[in-house]
């Protein structure tokens, strides 16, 4: 989940770029030197899900960088020719190789250090047989006192968990928007 | 708000790129023909607020293209060091030049077709008097009666205008999440 490199060559000729402010405009963007086409850069998304089996939660455990072998939901970038809840559904697909139904939207978490925006849904189990993918050496669910909070792979994981345990006491999941210094 | 050109060009170093899917991928990805670097696409964030002043909301007539000359509430892309209610208070100041205060985010639109998300916060304007900027025209405020929904520049603009008036007229504000085809 790391964030993408700064542009070097433009992508639609492949001159260099040179950063500048354009005319109305108020930020440096990558401007091509060759056919002067300017390149913005913006945020992006990491979709995932809390999967839910009665008070437990399915964790996967990661089998590639970054952050490998910590526990994390399943989550990664969404991709084009998808929404938000199609991409946590085939991350979790992905990840867990869980069956599941998608609930709703849960938490949506700035993480502006990186450049990112990541958006939790909830989702209820079908089973409990789970045929985790290569991304992820194992996966498992957890109940609240079992949660690996000091093996957890993001932050945003962390602050998903806490926020979905807490709801659950009280027994109502409403929708969490946090900044993630 | 159209959709980013695909790569003809790697980023990083500028000799031309092909479309294959890289091993343990499943997608097309743009792959320099030199370096070997791999380039993702991925949707982009379009942040905006529905400001509101009393029964009234605030919509800003475009000065720009695509949809020069029609209705928006103010919104545009979320940038990089920003969080996305940064963005939508940025282009509300930006674009309609109000004064306002932030409340809670209101709807997330997925708009597929583009490769976009549309998140829509509500504000609360603290006075009537509004300085648009260059990329406006006019921006004034419309009852429900009022508004010109047959001149809005976005069809996320007339979903959350929608909902929006629906929840004022219900006396609670939700969030909402939508599809738009």
């Amino acid at each position: 989940m790391s964030h993408r490199p700064r542009i070097q060559h433009c992508p639609a000729c492949g001159h260099p770029v040179t950063y500048r402010i354009p005319p109305e405009d108020n930020r440096e963007r990558a401007t091509c030197t060759g056919c002067g086409t300017i390149h913005y850069e913006n945020p992006l998304n990491v979709v995932g899900t809390v999967p839910a089996w009665e008070d437990q939660v399915l964790l996967c455990r990661r089998n590639i960088e970054p952050r490998y072998g910590l526990w994390t939901l399943p989550a990664g970038f969404m991709e084009l020719d998808e929404t938000t809840a199609d991409g946590a559904a085939r991350e979790t697909d992905e990840e867990a190789g869980a069956r599941f139904e998608m609930l709703g939207l849960f938490a949506v978490l700035n993480v502006v250090r990186v450049g990112q925006v990541h958006l939790f849904y909830r989702a209820r189990l079908l089973d409990t047989t789970f045929h985790p993918g290569p991304e992820t050496i194992e996966a498992r669910l957890f109940h609240e006192h079992e949660v690996p909070w000091d093996q957890l792979a993001f932050r945003t994981v962390r602050e998903t968990l806490l926020r979905y345990f807490e709801d659950r006491r009280q027994g109502q999941f409403g929708l969490h928007c946090a900044d993630i210094s």
